[in-house]
């Protein structure tokens, strides 16, 4: 379907669940508040559910719109989730019953009954707002403000090579319909906390080259988090830093999780090298310069993997 | 005059030579590159007075507009300039002859014929564009490119306060006109050379804090510059590396010129505190919450008359 049809579809319907994907960013949280309030305010009953991973960064958007537990929704809606292994852990029963799903990943595994993709779009954020125009013909402050920080996120700020003219008009019009971008602009990118600072530093201080300085690899470790004091919140993003130096082709963070070999790897590219392609390899996916995958193991054997992988890619030397 | 009143007044002349100001930005050298384009594609002779501080990162747009010498001028165009003090060195010949000053700065004193001021726009690109279109109807590639540029660094990237929806619509219109923004943004915001995130890293680390964490102080030394190789292109913007952290309301950078004791001094704050009013107590000047100032003291003497001078805004001991 497409903005005007699922537009419809939202009108001749209520009591909507809306659910969020897992390591939840700006665009999905923003998304679903962005969803709710504009569906609230066209007399819908809307809610999101409880993402558990969601930091504080956006908790002021979609706290208020989580789902009580008494909420029946009598459809299931998910926003800017590929494939249902994304789901959080509480969102695995609604796996195999979601009635719509609103996205732009070129990898959209079509899980959902009904569909509503654009892979045109830089965020998802573009896509709530074309329906949400198309529903009510206007929207408030507060929805207009979550789809900013939706279309924002996504685009790094409007600065990624995903931002295109739609993204930056979008934005214009969030604007005009009231979002404060100066107060989310310095909340979400022009302020960092002490502890995100002191752990860039050490981020870009142990960072590896290889491949005659084509490949970055940063490797964040549990110790590096206890140290600066850097929490969930201080994360966003870290994953774009090997990319940010010049010459870099393939910048990839390995971070190490939770249990004692698990490792969530982020894969940033040049068009040069598709991020994606990498990442499927490993059984992981996302877009062509940006793409992700976890495995179960330590950060030392990760990076050998992907040196094996990078090295079908490269066939240069390894330098260091 | 308004926009459309000077592109009549454009349209009426020809023969313009175009000054920018002395440490030229992004916003001073792109609105002279597209302003020069434009007249060009309008069938005017225009071109750029060279600027000796002109860094490479700007030269692809500039360096083909560059007056020859045997050009003789007509009219004298001065963009973003706020004072004639701020004209280059080789512009001081044209202080008291500016026939049109085109300018966003709420500062500026007037000093033209003829000005076509609006303090409302985020960059003085903004403007240029205006004209532009109103002169011609349209604008090409090259245009379009150089006022990205403009407008994009003045604003950094739309993640600076003074963005507005009229900054991220023209940005739009800049995009659909040609602008290849994923490369411009890829040059200008998100690579940095090594030396670039050597040269942050230790001005994060020697950042000295006061009045409760209120006031971030930088000293960047020549020293500095000379272990990590930084160069001119690679300061853009370090002013605003105190103030991207959170608590701190007044940043500020104090570099080290060429001389024993000159100092180049910028000021960022919060709208808690005016950096124009802060700056202009030392002769200087700027925006609201971005200004600076020259003097010829050393770092050290310059840190002291800084504290002593935000001791009267900040009636709190000063802390460490």
């Amino acid at each position: 379907m497409n903005s005007r049809e699922t537009a419809l579809w939202f009108g001749e319907r209520d009591n909507f669940l809306i659910i969020t994907h897992r390591r939840p960013d700006g665009d999905t949280l923003g998304c679903a508040a962005g969803l709710a309030q504009g569906l609230l305010e066209a007399g819908k009953a809307a809610f999101i559910l409880f993402n558990p991973e969601a930091t504080a960064r956006y908790m002021p958007y979609v706290q208020k719109h989580w789902a009580p537990v008494e909420f029946i929704p009598s459809y299931i809606i998910a926003v800017d989730i590929a494939t249902p292994d994304l789901f959080p852990e509480n969102g695995k029963p609604y796996e195999s019953a979601v009635s719509l799903a609103i996205d732009h990943h070129p990898s959209n595994s079509g899980y959902a009954s009904l569909s509503c993709l654009d892979m045109t779009k830089s965020s998802c954020g573009e896509i709530i707002y074309e329906i949400l125009m198309a529903l009510s013909g206007r929207i408030g402050t507060e929805t207009a403000s979550s789809l900013y920080v939706a279309v924002s996120t996504d685009t790094g700020c409007f600065a990624f090579s995903n931002t295109n003219s739609n993204t930056l008009r979008v934005a214009a019009e969030l604007v005009d319909a009231g979002a404060p971008i100066g107060e989310i602009n310095k909340d979400l990118f022009r302020k960092k906390a002490k502890s995100r600072i002191l752990l860039e530093a050490m981020i870009t201080a142990g960072m590896e080259f290889y491949f005659d300085g084509a490949v970055a690899i940063s490797i964040i470790t549990r110790a590096m988090m206890n140290k600066t004091g850097a929490g969930e919140n201080e994360m966003d993003d870290v994953a774009s830093i090997p990319t940010s130096i010049e010459e870099v082709i393939v910048g990839i963070t390995i971070r190490e999780l939770t249990g004692p070999s698990d490792c969530k790897v982020s894969v940033r590219t040049t068009p040069l090298v598709n991020a994606n392609d990498l990442a499927s390899k490993f059984g992981g996916g996302g877009h062509a310069m940006a793409a992700g995958f976890s495995l179960n193991v330590s950060a030392e054997e990760m990076k050998r993997k992907l040196l094996d992988t990078l090295g079908e890619i490269f066939p240069l030397k390894i330098g260091c």
